[in-house]
């Protein structure tokens, strides 16, 4: 293999791979990026970890095509030093990986691409698309829900699912999130294509990788999936992950339908209230009281330790008063989210989950579980 | 008390005192800042580790004089949250201060300002004055140099000491920092008042805030000292530390007089290539090899585990060729304190320890032990 590439379009590539392989991996080959060169002109570079894999292809001057595996790490740490608008030059020969840029010439061990691990995708029958700006929607409203408790592993990741809505909505597909504590959702039109798609959950570290690339594409994500992997087509990279083998709850049951009690609040100066008084609470607990009034509401934090602290921010209230409190954490993660400048707030009583969401007609929808203070 | 203060000049007030409070303290009032508003228009905030204090002085509109004290990372944790802009309030009283701006008011817990902690002074002799320019230059070049070895705690600092100089330069201060494997020195003109400045060794962290202080200081800092205490007066803030009580070793000795090897290299490009070649070096050793050739230096590392790396760098050099390691990390902390475009590397041998400096008349100059490679 010997190919030439510039500088920054191998840094900028390896920033994505290099991300996927884990610092630590008991297996050596996984610390390793496979570098393909193909006589068409293309360097290939891929990265895993055994459930999600990466694939980004990239314009190189090939002299010989051919491929191997150094460490991702390594050759990321070393492009990021490379001279600004080098060219690079990758030669593979007898185990080694030699890299000349400029005066600096590195000669890296490497490990045989045979040995290399894919993952197997099998058949993937549904295919749909989704823009680009949609799939970061639906992730940066649902994934801060994500629960990182490993038993329940079944929570680590989004819920994909496909229903056919109501007689509004047409059908839908939805993405939910949830730890227990709180329930995020995101409902957008069924994508053609998604009619028999099989409910799904996509773990963190697919969605998290997901993320970062998503920032660098605009137009259409091409989604293939099967019961037990997806695939995302981004521009130049392909991202491919395993799904969690497991039965997500029926979220549906505690999204409730019946809360009689109306809040309409600015999600701003309620976010920053909540967050100006929580400064004090406790670091266990987290938690701020709301006391409800005739369109008043008044956030309050008592710390043993430290003091009191209490805000009175401006609503629409008109229901009888009450108390409720709630983690800061959960509820600054649902207001920074929520778009806008007024939202809805439904709310039962003090032990009642509690609905979030901009108006009924909005896309996300929260779930929050109060506490008790 | 009572008193109202920008809370911009609050917030800025208070990120510099704060920042001497540690995080844990077994006694209770270290975690506190001690308010004092006078009659005269000020509020005067001080924060202490017993070790070292700041005093910061800034202006407020004072109802009531008095003092109190409370968590200094909790007032500061609010007044970074409260609006941009607002007037903050501040009212001392039944073991209470009451924050109250714009809607929010926080009651937070206080203990007595008798029972704050100040570091006596007593009678400091010396007094000087440095360009704050130049004590940042001071500490700039030579902290990278202090040593964290604990158990040689007289080198856990920057030292200070005048001498009587040269004939050509004139009697001078001199500041040094050494942890045994490089050494950093900085010589400056002796300002008026040091004549019988006694030895001083300032400890690392006093280091630490002070530069963090001098990033908003021009002008003159003024310096007073005792054999056991520094002060640093710097417009609104007054910062007072104990200094080490130890003895500095005689690093003169260390500086070798007679390496008869010159090398004349530009410092940007051998940083460069050294930081290049460094990526692959191991993390514990972090060796790299510098083999001399006339006017050729060739940098090279060789690691078990990732393979080699070598660069060429241009220099002038005509003496006989050889080779000599170095820590990587001590090479590129003094090279990324050297100004101008070509530095003088003065090398006796392999095993000998190495003079770096600008030219003979640079303030700065460092030696460097090598390692075997």
């Amino acid at each position: 293999m010997k190919a030439t590439i510039e500088r920054t379009i191998l840094l900028k590539s390896l920033s994505h791979v290099q991300s996927v392989v884990e610092r630590r991996n008991t297996i050596p080959i996984l610390s390793n990026v496979l570098i393909e060169a193909a006589a068409d002109g293309t360097l290939k570079l891929m990265a895993t970890d055994l459930d999600l894999q990466v694939v980004e292809t990239v314009a190189a001057a090939v002299d010989q095509p051919g491929a191997t595996t150094v460490s991702a790490h390594t050759l990321f740490d070393i492009a990021r030093k490379l001279p600004e608008g080098s060219q690079v030059q990758l030669t593979a020969a007898d185990g080694k990986m030699l890299i000349v840029a400029g005066r600096a010439r590195f000669n890296l061990s490497t490990l045989p691409r045979d040995d290399f691990p894919m993952i197997a995708e099998g058949d993937l029958p549904t295919k749909f698309a989704l823009p680009a700006d949609t799939l970061k929607q639906i992730i940066d409203k649902t994934r801060f829900a994500i629960s990182t408790e490993e038993t329940r592993y079944y929570l680590n990741g989004i819920f994909l699912h496909v229903t056919d809505g109501d007689s509004t909505t047409g059908p839908v597909l939805k993405a939910a999130a949830t730890d227990g504590h709180r329930l995020a959702r995101v409902t957008v039109p069924r994508p053609a294509g998604a009619e028999a798609m099989p409910d799904v959950i996509v773990p963190r570290k697919c969605i998290a990788e997901l993320r970062k690339l998503l920032d660098e594409v605009e137009g259409d994500v091409e989604i293939t999936l099967s019961p037990t992997k997806i695939r995302f087509g981004l521009n130049h990279a392909i991202l491919t992950s395993k799904l969690i083998d497991g039965t997500f709850p029926d979220y549906s049951r505690v999204i409730p339908t019946a809360n009689d009690k109306l809040l309409k609040i600015d999600p701003k100066s309620f976010m920053q209230g909540v967050d100006r008084v929580a400064t004090i609470a406790s670091e266990k607990t987290r938690a701020v009281k709301m006391a409800l009034d005739r369109d008043k509401i008044t956030l309050s934090v008592t710390s043993p330790e430290n003091g009191t602290a209490a805000e009175e921010v401006p609503g629409e209230y008109t229901a009888s008063g009450f108390e409720i409190g709630f983690n800061a954490r959960y509820l600054l993660d649902i207001l920074g989210q929520v778009d806008g400048d007024m939202i809805e707030v439904h709310l039962a009583d003090a032990a009642a989950p509690t609905l979030i969401r901009e108006n009924d007609t909005s896309s996300a929808l929260y779930v929050l579980m109060p506490m008790r203070v």
